[in-house]
Parts: C-alpha cells; structure tokens; sequence
C-alpha cells in the first residue's frame, strides 16, 4: 500500500494541474508560467505564477515536498520535538481566492515517524459583497466538511473568523472567511486516512467553490473608485500575510523559498492614511462584514 | 531645572512644527493636516500627514508621548523590569526619507527612574542611485555625529547596516542606510544631558540631510518604467516595516495607535513575483548597492 505520505503528493501535484488548467481557461488569455526550485536542507517546489492576464492579474498555483533536520526554529514555532522532518502542501493564491493544504511527518533518529498531521483551509478575500458568491463559497465548503464530519464546518468556519484577522484594526477580518483548520492528527475519531480523504476533497473543492464566482462576475465592469478601494483591501490583505501570517512567518524565518512565499502578495496595493469607505456605501458594506462575521449558511 | 524627559518633549514638539513647514515650503502646494489622539493607556500623540502634493505624494510627521503600566510584552520586547514607563518620539517618514528619535524612562513602584534611554536614526531608501546625494546624507550625519563622538558614525551607520535589512531577500538592505543606536544609556562617556543635546543635534539634522536633495530633484521628470520600478523597491520597505521592524511590530503588538504606526508604508506598492532589473540597468546600480552597502564618507 502507497503511504499516506506518497498518496498526498501524488494528489497535490496532480491537482495543481487541474487547476492551473482550469484557471488558464477562465482567463482565456494567459498561461501560468513554472519555476523549478530545490530547497538547499533537501526537497523543493514547483511554481506557477500567472500575471497580467485577461481575468488575473497575478495568481499563484505553488507545491513544495521539503524535508531535512528540526530546527530549533521548527520547534519552537510548530511546538514539536524530533528529529527529521517532512512536509508537503499546496497553496494557491487567486486573488481574491486562497487555499492551502499540507501534511507534516516528525520522525525520530532511526526514522520512524513519531507525529504527522495535516492542516489546511480556503478563504475568500473580495473587494465588494456579493451574498449570492458568499453564499455559494460558503454552501460548497459545509457540504465537503459534511460528508466528513457534521462538527468540521462550523468548527472550521470559526477557526478561519479567527485566523485570518488584523488584530491591529480592531479585529477586521482580512475576507469573508472560510474554513481553516490544523493539528489534524489521526486518532479514534479520524484515522490517517481519513484525514488524508478529507484534506484531498477539500483542496478539490477551491475550483467548485471558486470558480462559479469567476466565471459569474469576470465580465463585471469597474471603475477607477472600484481599483482604488481594491488596493485599499489588498493592502489589509498585505497587512495580514506579512504580520499576523504563521505560514509566511513560518517560511521566511525557515529559510524557505521567498518568491513562492511570497507569490501571495498582492500585484498592486495602496496604503491610504486613515481610509475610511463612506457609511451606506458598497465599500462599507464589505468593510462591515470583515468587522462582523456572518454565517453564510444555515445549519 | 527642566527634566530631561520635558526638554526632549519639547523640543520634538517644535521640531515638528519646523519641518512641517520646511516640507509645505518644498512641496509648494500641500498641507499637513492634523491628527490628535489619546491611548487609552496614557498619553497620546499629534499625527500629521501630507498626502497628494507637488513632490509628496504620502508623508507623515508624528510625535507622540505615551505614558502607563509595563505590560508583558513590553518587559519581553523591550527586555525591561519595572512599574511603570514614558516613551516620547517624533516619527518622520517622507519617502525616501525617514527618522525617528525616542526616549524612555522606566520607574519603580515609587515612581523614580530606575532606567532611561535613547535612540533613533535616520535613513535613505532612493529608488534611484545619485552618488552625489548619498554623499550628502551621509557627511551630515557623519558631522552631527562626529561633534559627539568620533567613534559614534562608523558604529551607528554599521548598526544601520545591519538593522534595515530583508533577511529574507538574501541580505538585501532597504534603501542606502544612514545612521541607527539604540539603548543610548547614560554611562561614565556620556551623561544624560549630552545624549539628550546629540539626540536633538540629530533629529535636528534630518532637514539639513534630506531637504537639499529634495530641491535638487524635485523637478526630475519620470516615466512609468521608473515608476513600475519605484513601487516595486516600496514593496521592500513594505516587508521590512512589517516583517522585521522591532518598532512597527512593538507598536502594533501593544495597542499602538495603528494609523500612526502605519503612516510609513508607501502609498502606491506592487509586489511582482520573482522582479530582477537588467544587469547593468540603473535600476540594478541601486538594487546592488542595497545588496552590498557602501561607505560613503573617508574618515
């Protein structure tokens, strides 16, 4: 039987095909582009960036197999003992979709593993609400996490209001949320296999979940108030992933690869003294749901 | 006798007024406008912003003194003992342009001084490389420098060095340095008078190192490659305010008033994935030096 660590990767690689390939066909314009990269403490990625595009403008599609000795870093961010490591995952970065699934194996001196666990979530971060999108993103995520577990979606969606937060603005939401989840190891309610099912449908749910919503609003028009209070947004995204981020912290004090690291920023971004959107306004109606979270679908 | 902490307090306080109006005398069009606030904590500050000028198109001025009970993460951060602390500091970031200077007194439960310190600095991030100019901000502050304490420039620009830096880009500092101290306690070389008059003598000096090389290039022209370039080196000051700086990051993690602390980041930034300029290019001369930082002034 293949290990749980060889099914994830095989899946991940294969999925960043398929949604490399579906992205390319929505934007009908531009293809990704692929950079090959080894990681110097042992492993490597592979990623693919698509820019200028007719619907992205920048979006990132990355997955890494990395592997080597604990750090004292490691251990102390991860709050782990052992000896080896390996971890692989998925991020992808579609602005404004965002999704990442990893799996982690901790093995002792004689490489028996000793702690292994996966963690992952998907969260959506627009510039204006539309509920309807909200509401889709939200129902296609529950179901994934129904199927698993009835206890996973609310939990998770909880997880994900209070992750993904700028602590410094008061408690404002980066998005309109999701699910995020970590730590998830095997045990007597969830075997490793099961997790590895769970975390495998949820990474092939981003396309259910998020390309109805590109396909619906890429033909929207905009004007030059709507790119402006984008890049206010993006610059909060910004804000978050370089602050409060674990995973980007993670890997820019891990040595990681900076450019994969950081194919999450936004392409352009605007940091305005003090901007505030206008009470009533569109801008404040997506300002006030990242204030104050909503349940997008009924239990 | 004045105390030392109301003659700093005074003195950054007219020093803000000074180079408020030095700033709208260059930009020939533009206002500050004004912010006060209070922490709830203790004390407050007086934030002023420029914002679409002539020649500023984002700049801020801020002074601020704070006053309260040490937290924990204030004798973690801070690496202090004691009940209670002041801070006072002026905050100048007029890209490329910034400074800051502070001074804290940290008391006993009796409300006597057991600790008191300074610090501060000021640095270049051009976008473009001007040998002349680079020259120019760092004799001034050699200068200033060197009326105190000859060793005082060669320590403090090698402190700057090493302090504005993206560990993560290889190394790469963000801008042409300048001078950085920290902990300037007052000890047999230096009492707390003359650290007080070097601190003023410094901040003081940020008009005489910064303003003639805005005259000089105010009337420069620029086209979109320069400005696509521009944004991208305000991408790295970006990630060195919020990855690395001990200021920003201590502000935003102690309640910080968050405008004013993120007052320094640039107002249009663009995050490209995986940008190299040209061998060769002025934009790479810049780029190298950032890279490998060059003494600018003979001893």
């Amino acid at each position: 039987m293949e290990t749980i660590k060889h099914q994830f990767v095989q899946h991940i690689r294969r999925l960043q095909d398929v949604i490399c390939l579906a992205l390319e066909e929505a934007d009908e314009k531009t293809l990704f582009k692929e950079d090959l990269w080894e990681r110097p403490g042992g492993g490597g990625g592979r990623t693919r960036i698509i820019q200028d595009g007719n619907v992205f403008e920048k979006g990132g599609v990355n997955v890494s197999e990395v592997e080597g000795l604990v750090t004292p870093v490691m251990k102390q961010q991860l709050n782990i003992s052992g000896e080896r490591f390996f971890a692989a995952g998925i991020s992808l970065v579609i602005h404004p979709g965002n999704a990442n699934f990893r799996y982690f194996e901790i093995y002792d001196a004689r490489g028996t593993i000793t702690d292994n666990w996966f963690g992952g979530g998907m969260d959506l971060t627009p510039y204006y609400l539309i509920e309807e999108d909200a509401v889709h993103f939200h129902s296609t995520l529950k179901k994934i996490c129904d199927e698993c577990d009835p206890v996973f979606y609310p939990a998770y969606k909880k997880n994900c209001d209070e992750y993904f937060v700028n602590k410094h603005r008061g408690n404002e939401r980066r998005g309109i949320g999701g699910i995020f989840f970590d730590h998830g190891r095997p045990d007597e309610k969830l075997t490793a296999i099961q997790w590895l099912q769970f975390s495998k449908d949820c990474a092939d749910s981003f396309l259910l979940a998020y390309l109805p919503i590109v396909e619906r609003r890429k033909g929207m028009t905009f004007d030059a108030g709507n790119k402006y209070w984008q890049e206010i947004r993006r610059g909060r995204y910004v804000e978050f992933n370089l602050v409060h981020d674990r995973g980007t912290l993670f890997g820019l004090k891990t040595n990681g690869r900076t450019e994969s690291i950081l194919m999450s920023l936004p392409p352009t971004v605007r940091f305005d003294y003090n901007y505030k959107p206008a009470p009533g306004t569109p801008e404040d109606k997506l300002w006030q749901v990242c204030l104050s979270p909503r349940e997008w679908v009924l239990s």
